[in-house]
């Protein structure tokens, strides 16, 4: 059994998850992305695999073939292998076609990939919408090729299958839900690929094992781009209807950094959320622009759609030298203790959204707490400081503010402000709506 | 006759009344609040007296008990007697229970106060809701007793009374009206206390001078906290109806700094006006935030009752070593210099609200203001630098801005703007509505 | 032919233009005038002459009489003529009536005008609506003048006649106007006068001379002040139905600044408009506020009038030393390349109006730029950045926001965006509309 509380044994739990998923051969449709789903679903049994046959045609876009490899490799000259789909996934290019022959190394060059600035890195690259082979290797094996002879294999297929989409629901007392989305298409990397499923697995658990939940809860698992496409094709309508706040979960894994991305529109609750959590957590965390988006909130946000999901994020996708290529791992990159440094973070974004209520006060002028035994009978000088924040919540109940709002005016965390506004309640000198879209 | 245009002579009259007040026992009700209301009658003899008794509930608080001392004071060992209430009022618990025994020091200590880090000081403390008996001396007196018997004596009693408010309503063209408020129920102090009522009851006496009036002002002096949620249940409707600004005059007697604490809102009339004076005459005055309030402020501005009160100051209570003590007084704190600033300050704030109509252009485009004498028949270089605040308030006057609105988008204050817009109207090229709530 | 695209080109007709204006005794009525707009209507065929007679009453003011000047001139002591009109319109004092006689120099002083601060400048000096003579010399000049007998010849004369206003209407495809105005009132002066005619008269023929015209277009020559009112008088129920935008053209023929000075409201589409331009090309220009106005906006945005008209200017009249004097000449101040580069201003000003649409995205999500050929097949690590700045401008692109809305929000210039959205709408992924007040 999980314990949630517990930050260390919690990043513990995720980081093993992502090392057993780590050799998955993942993309954008296949074995791999579906084997990462049901993965998921060992902690999340609610989860329902969604497949979206090869042809159909998903907003501005078409699913493309489903991919399956069994094997790629070079043969150097020497007979010596490398270039091993079965070693790192990452050699083969994403949705290379089969190929099967002998190059001279000219004829090989063109369809070599690898990093001059970084020597020692594989590249991740691929080419989902056009039919091309290639394979990823790092510069100083490439530097390393001689002259001769090499024998290409690659026993690849595209063939009219399906891409996979995962999809968990959670019910709460409102049908107002929070969309909790990632991807799970990435091959063998650490931060930017199983860092956002093995959070939002554990998230999932945590949010099912919640004895209330006032709020509704979708999780969504998607091959990235292509994936959130067909999701919002599916159900549009439905996810405008309800979501009041979402977050797409990307690169948190590590702990050399905290970012922030806005929605499009920048202030939504989830913006108002994020900005509120971080600022009080991580206040030098970094505040990316709309402009520096590069995952799946293109989609959420895009126009027309306009779901409110923001981003919290750890070293943003783009911003860290080992993005996208093989040295983004789970020894220097992702850590157990930022994994469950994420989780914290994250569990925190939803304990505002469950508490973040809108607190009217229930009688006229300043309530008299000394006779339910909230104020100093004796009246000295500076005997009333510790009832300053219950007064000063109180003064800001007037019905036309959320929690988070007062918070924000009182420069407190809404998580110190949320007990208060219990022991009032109790008092009957509040009462509550829900009025937080 | 008071001269108002003098502000020596009117800060000298106030600081004499102060004098004059300085003795009397007050207490959140009583004959020394009454008293000190009958001395406010002298200057404003318009004003009502109110009497709300003992029992009756007043939004979420009940009338307490009226409280009489007759006599209070500890006979030490040696059989002198010390904390006489007679000598100085400070020295009563406010509120004590009547109580006549012989106790050791022991015994006594507990319902001793004083301030071991002010050693000179009786500090000033009260116990109105809850039952007790208690006495408050120097901590260098406190020092020095001996060990031995003191008979402790204190002729008090609480019985089915009242509290008492004093109104004053000063009728002007306009049923809108400014609220002035103070408080009148703390015992010998000076800015914590009696600036208050002096400076109303001298704005009122100027105020009721005037020659006209376009709007309304209704003066009330009441015990804090209890006496302001009293009035609020008499007439909260018809303040809601026709308050448009208002201030709580509170520790308005001192010379060492001024301050502004906004309304709830932070944007009302008041708020405006009073940044604005403050703005023009003492530029560094200190902005305090809703969150530093603790007078009847936030009762006025409570959610649901919502006047637009804001807080001119001086000091502010709790931000100068001697509130509530006994050093707070009227020789090293409040001074007829510091009081006769005050007047002046509120009496611009005033003068602001009287001019404060909506300017409005009679003609299109800009006036030939040359045929009217208002602009230089010859034309050179710099000649029209003279009429440029004439055109510039001309250039604004276009209804939808109040003349504060205009004055603060020039930059100038608004006694500069109004001797204009008075010219600017006798040449018709102004009319003026009335829309500044 | 003009050659609008050659910036040398352009200024150095304009230049030449503004030498031969020169000479031409302008003044807010007259031959002068008439003969200034007659050469504007040289490369604006399209003028119309409007003549509003003497005593038309025009909003606050009446039109008063025609100014006609034969000849001015003083002859000293020793028989030598001197201020006279024949050789520098400056000389004579605007609208000076006439007179002939003999004065002592005590006599004459009175009637001279000079800058002792400025010893070689001429002043300019007017006075339309006071009758009196006077001169204008340089300061070194005056301080030569012996005693002695002068005699003063003015054959000057005021009758009713009219003042002259030029009026150039150049249709677009919808009747949505842009104003473009200008004065044509002053004597022989080259940044505050002749830069703004020329400067307009070369716009008016590049405008007419656009393959496409989205906007129309209103080019206003008038005397300065009662000819913007008197144009106001005649069509402000058109103006305030049709005009959009609006420029001031004053001051715009030196090298040594750039300058801004919003409209009365301050964010109008001119507002707008013209610190994109400026903020994007001359980003330290000077912004001036509304109370730094003296021109014609003073009536194109007087309270009840409220033309959306800002100015964009260069050494803004009142801001430079030679500003109203003999010094502000096509040598030192006004150059080739000043008014050059002013006219590639004002281009891009009126281009940043015409490519104002509002974009809307046609598909809902990020659309598949790939199939398009717009995204590259391949990818790798920073293969999209030339890209970004299309999935930008369609992020922004749902029918809430201008093109210069979104130009702002992406911190590019309008001119780099028009070219990527219309790219986009040949690909049928935005579509336009025209909602640009």
């Amino acid at each position: 059994m999980l314990d949630f509380d517990n930050q260390h044994a919690i990043g513990t739990a995720m980081h093993a998850m992502a090392r057993a998923l780590w050799p998955l051969p993942r993309s954008i449709s296949g074995d791999g992305l579906r084997d990462t789903l049901r993965a998921v679903a060992g902690l999340n049994p609610q989860l329902e695999l969604i497949e979206v046959p090869s042809g159909t045609p998903v907003l501005d876009w078409i699913v493309p073939e489903e991919w399956r490899v069994r094997s790629a490799w070079i043969e150097a000259p020497d007979g010596r292998r490398f270039c091993d789909f079965a070693i790192n996934n990452l050699h083969l290019v994403g949705y290379s076609t089969g190929f099967d022959g002998v190059l001279s190394r000219a004829e090989l060059e063109p369809h070599l990939h690898s990093l001059p600035e970084q020597p020692e890195a594989i590249p991740y690259v691929t080419s989902y919408y056009q039919r091309r082979w290639g394979f990823c290797l790092s510069q100083q094996a490439r530097d390393r090729l001689p002259d001769g002879d090499y024998r290409v294999h690659i026993d690849a297929a595209h063939f009219a299958g399906s891409i996979t989409l995962g999809e968990v629901l959670i019910a709460g007392e409102s049908s107002d839900e929070v969309l909790l989305s990632t991807y799970c298409c990435h091959p063998s990397m650490a931060n930017n690929e199983l860092s956002g499923p093995v959070l939002l697995a554990h998230l999932g658990a945590w949010i099912a094992a919640l004895p209330r939940r006032r709020l509704s809860y979708r999780l969504v698992f998607v091959p990235e781009m292509i994936g959130s496409i067909a999701y919002l094709a599916r159900c549009l309508p439905e996810l405008q209807s309800r979501v009041i706040a979402g977050f797409n979960l990307s690169c948190v894994g590590d702990e050399r950094a905290w970012g922030y991305l806005p929605s499009r529109s920048g202030d939504s609750l989830a913006d108002r959320v994020a900005r509120h959590v971080l600022g009080h957590t991580a206040p030098d965390f970094v505040r990316w622009r709309w402009t520096d988006r590069g995952s799946d909130e293109s989609n959420w946000c895009a126009p027309g759609v306009d779901l409110p999901v923001a981003t919290v994020t750890r070293s943003k996708y783009g911003s860290y030298p080992e993005y996208h290529t093989s040295l983004d791992d789970l020894e220097r990159v992702v850590t157990a203790r930022g994994l469950g440094q994420s989780f914290n973070a994250y569990r925190r974004l939803i304990e505002a959204l469950e508490c973040n209520l809108t607190p009217h006060a229930t009688v006229l002028g300043e309530p008299q707490l000394g006779r339910r035994g909230l104020y100093p009978s004796l009246s000295l000088k500076g005997s009333t400081a510790d009832v300053r924040p219950l007064l000063d919540l109180l003064s800001y109940a007037d019905g036309s503010r959320s929690l988070l709002e007062i918070a924000e005016l009182l420069g407190r965390p809404i998580w110190e402000l949320a007990p208060l506004s219990r022991i009032l309640a109790e008092h009957a000198l509040l009462r509550f709506t829900a009025i937080d879209r």
